[in-house]
């Protein structure tokens, strides 16, 4: 048969379509995801789990229409090669070309840009409330259809709390959405919590059809004795009912639920999304679709293949030498943790979901009982740490920066107003490449700097990050250590000086009267990078190290004798380091301005007020001037 | 009988108190609270309600060892008297008094500082995980007790999300926790969400102990046939269980339920506690209690009663000629969006369990299918707007400063991130007074100003909060009023300028080289009053107006031709309105060099960097110099 997928300009062209012939489709999809996850990372096994779901729902719903909402929106790939961007899909995750999420601008089909977990039932609910009204706004007809509301939330997502707030919601304004259970076992890690055991319960129930017409008549035909009977024989009909329908839990909450299906059969799936659509109520429907489906080693090894190496989907095995040692910060943030965790038996980790991607598998092997993945909800990890910090522990919370955003409240009320000592890690802090502006890493400074109690920090490299590590699980109160997506740098041909709670480290000492570079995390190297460059000795260099508290005693010296003072940090120029040293040397002119003959003159490099694009990491930082390059030419424009 | 509660020196005294004596105890706390709530505004309905809980937790735990934790903690009255401190409690939610929550530098017996719901559960399971890993690392001896972990939380705080992903870890780990679901039907206003319901339907069991025997009986008896038949039956058996024991929700969690038992019966309290705490899995008692019990006025309208007026509980009715004309931010707020839902029906209301807080009772009467009460979830609250701003509504999401919160991300990546026409109301910005460091809205300013697309604003007075209601509601993105828990000032002897995007509001103009005062919100009154106060016709007072963009063009020459800049705001020093004042200054600074031949002098006033302890806001302004006689001191030290 000749190729179906080129000629899918948009889902209209699937109504058509046979169930043999969306086959022969989703084989072309998975085709197309394979080539390009073998020329670049990008999400691969929750794609190649979703293909037949995907077309299931394209040629059930108008999307053009009807609403979708897809919820961590990784899993969109075969949503877009079937809604008109099969042509530009290899440019995908790359400067300029689609973005590995949903965007709006790209496409009609795609409502909302996501990438943190949990928020579609939400949202669905909010459109469905609005279209409603708008119906009435607008005095449609009664004949005029309604938009159908889909969401799909996999079961990984489903541990976040925002997703029964929105269930809970739902089932009281009773609603007619429908919510895809998409149903893999994993989150990124396997997955964790009580309900995810509670979703394999439902897939032991061998049924559907079969066995419901004759249980419903048996209760029907429970005779019904006075008031206090009744009342019980409702409760058994109730749990009898539920035991056929299977999904209890969502039936409490006024949820009707249908499954579980097969998430690799089309007609199937077809035949009960038509059912889902004429419901009058929300609708859970639990699809049960493996990750990785079609692509062997990625069904075998799932989580590896998440977001794989290219070379692994090539089916290329690396040789062992040419395997370049891990120096990221994470590896060595993992490392370092599972030497503090040997020496120090209080020392526990924390997780959401990340086990993998902040490489703690060998932490979790060998220490089992002090490592806790929580799954995908990032407040109740802060939560769990402060309660541990107060029995006695020293957690260390191991998150992605965008993704610890979820805890904020949690930062505030638990851990700085009580002031435990919690070690709050940020990896992927700042610039974060392809994933783009759902997962940069670009807050945290400016929102974890206005809580009392804290103290922040960067490391410019392995050496500083061991000490901050160090320093952190000691200290008596919350500490915050933030790093990029990144190599560590090593810094050489510097004495360095050891961490010391608040205290900044001079990396280069130049010369009174010259120019000084205040930089934070990686971008210190970079700046040491930038002015050995230029062979200039009179730059003073510092690596800020601690963002709170600031190191006054050393910085408020160099600030006023220097020229210029340059600010340099991978985070939102709004409210962060740049401005801390801002309202420093502020307030500081303002208690002593004996010692200001002549105001400084401070410029903040960082990430500008806007969101950055999905590109290389590199681009992204040549383009917002956060790298060596883009440091020197700052400093040529200062020194005149 | 005498009096028991004065000496009652801590719990250890409950433990030799018979049934009846802790009854009479009950009308003691009572009596006790009412007398305090007669003298000023406190929590009250909810402490009436827990008083028979809080003395049977204390009779069978022993919380100097055993672990207990109130989950919002207003409730924590009755528990504050009977662990020493009722020589201190009519100094309760006075500056230098008892606080309104738990208070860990008060008392042994109270763990957290809280006043954000929903987090009771997953503070206990840390606690639990770290007295089981420290009895590992100390070597306990076997027979050394272990400390039991207690969580009480309210059914209002169970909507929040964070609740969920507690159960969830909570049920996987199957550490034997008690939480104690302390379910008076409410919120603070009435109690929402099919959650809701679904506790509801577990009150209409009829049972506990006497039906339970002959169904398990029936139920052991039912025939085994078959393997596909046994899991049915399985399934049958799990039904029948959890109608039985009344609680399949939390039991398909892996937490066993116990319930529902009678709040005000001491001794079966007693009886469920004691079996609670023999079980080695997680437990959740479901404990009937009425808001305002033994105050049969606040039993019959608890959410009048949940924080009343003193007169109030008195008896005394005030004349009605007397009731004061409210011309709070929040009663103008609400009638403003009644009149702009009256003009537009594309306006809704989104609330979190605040109807009453927010005056918006009224607006859920006349537009019952444009009003949303959420529950406790601001997450969801702004994501569901953010769903109805993408069908096209114009939704008003009505929250206090710091619940806000607990929405950060969603802020973020449903709002920010996606450009959404949704319009954040926040109320009791600022300092709030006796409810204290928990409740202070000192953060909005710094949090929101990191985020793209935001237009971030503050009305100094009705004039203000009028004209950016009506911008907010029409404006193509995201706009954000918050104001302070005040009466809103009234601005006279100044000839008003309207209200347009981006543009401040000169109250006073003075001459150059005088002094110029950026003020926002109510501090811009209360700079006028101090001007006014000082007679200087010099200073400039500036209504800031809006905070995010800011009026570069009428500031900056502003700044540029003023002897001294002060910039005043209701929020915290760091990162706030005055920290875009600095950067503003600054980076203009940095492009035209040739425009500024000197640096201006800029002085910040806010909330310091420290939790502001409760009191009066009146004292907490003078404390932190944010009233007209701080600006005034300020200005004072200026001027020389």
């Amino acid at each position: 048969m000749p190729p179906l997928l080129p000629n899918i300009q948009s889902p209209q062209d699937l109504k058509g379509l046979s169930v043999p012939e969306l086959n022969q489709l989703a084989a072309e999809i998975r085709q197309a995801i394979c080539s390009v996850v073998a020329q670049r990372s990008a999400h691969f096994a929750s794609n190649l789990g979703v293909v037949e779901l995907t077309l299931a729902l394209h040629s059930v719903f108008d999307f053009s229409y009807d609403r979708l909402i897809w919820d961590v929106g990784h899993q969109s790939y075969p949503h877009k090669l079937v809604t008109g961007r099969y042509p530009q899909f290899s440019t995908i995750r790359t400067r300029g070309g689609l973005m590995g999420y949903p965007n709006p601008e790209e496409s009609i089909y795609d409502l909302f840009m996501t990438g943190h977990a949990g928020c579609s039932i939400s949202s669905a609910l909010g459109l469905r409330c609005g279209d409603d009204l708008l119906r009435v706004i607008n005095e449609a007809a009664e004949d005029e259809p309604r938009r159908h509301v889909v969401a799909v939330i996999g079961d990984g997502s489903f541990t976040s709390g925002v997703v029964f707030e929105g269930l809970n919601h739902l089932g009281e304004l009773r609603k007619n959405i429908t919510v895809i259970l998409n149903d893999n076992k994993m989150a990124i890690c396997p997955r964790v919590g009580s309900f995810g055991q509670y979703l394999d319960s439902l897939r032991m129930n061998p049924f559907y059809t079969e066995m419901k017409a004759d249980l419903k008549q048996m209760v029907q035909n429970i005779p019904v004795v006075g008031k206090g009977i009744r009342s019980k024989f409702h409760d058994l009909k109730m749990a009898f009912k539920a035991c056929v329908s299977g999904g209890m839990l969502f039936e409490e909450l006024g949820i009707r639920y249908i499954g579980p299906v097969d998430g690799h059969d089309i007609r199937q799936m077809q035949k009960f999304l038509r059912m889902a659509r004429q419901f009058k109520c929300p609708v859970l429907l639990h699809v049960l679709t493996q990750k990785g489906h079609g692509f062997t080693p990625a069904e075998e090894d799932p989580a590896s293949y998440h977001a794989p190496n290219p070379a692994m989907v090539q089916g290329v095995t690396l040789p062992e030498c040419e395997t370049k040692p891990d120096h990221s910060y994470t590896a060595l943030a993992s490392e370092k943790i599972r030497e503090l965790m040997e020496r120090d038996p209080h020392v526990v980790v924390i997780t959401a979901a990340m086990c993998q991607g902040n490489k703690l598998e060998l932490i979790r092997k060998e220490f089992p009982d002090r490592f806790f993945d929580v799954g995908i909800c990032e407040s109740h990890a802060v939560v769990l740490a402060s309660g541990m910090a107060k029995a006695g522990l020293r957690p260390v919370v191991d998150i992605y920066s965008t993704f610890l955003q979820r805890a904020f409240d949690h930062i505030f009320q638990e851990v700085s107003l009580q002031n435990l000592p919690v070690t709050l890690l940020m990896d992927r802090a700042g610039l974060v490449g392809a994933d783009g502006p759902t997962h940069h890493g670009a807050y945290d400074l400016a929102y974890l700097r206005i809580f009392p109690n804290l103290t922040i920090t960067a490391p410019c490299d392995e050496y500083d990050l061991n000490g901050l590590l160090e320093l952190a699980v000691t200290h008596t109160g919350p500490v915050t250590i933030r790093y990029s997506k990144t190599q560590a740098p090593k810094i050489t041909g510097v004495e360095r000086q050891p961490v010391r709670l608040g205290k900044c480290e001079i990396l280069q000492a130049g010369t009174p009267g010259g120019g000084l570079i205040l930089a934070t995390g990686v971008q210190a190297a970079e700046a040491l990078e930038a002015v050995r460059q230029r062979g200039d000795r009179s730059i003073t260099v510092v690596n800020l190290r601690f963002l709170k508290p600031l190191d006054e005693e050393t910085l408020l010296p160099l600030i006023r004798q220097s020229a210029w003072t340059l600010t340099v940090e991978e985070g939102c120029r709004i409210g962060g380091a740049g401005s801390a040293v801002l309202e420093m040397a502020n307030d500081a002119q303002d208690l002593h301005p004996e010692d200001w003959p002549t105001s400084p003159r401070i410029i903040r490099l960082g990430i500008p007020d806007r969101f950055i694009q999905h590109a290389t990491r590199a681009e992204q930082l040549a383009e917002v001037g956060l790298d060596a390059s883009g440091i020197l030419a700052a400093i040529e424009k200062l020194s005149g």
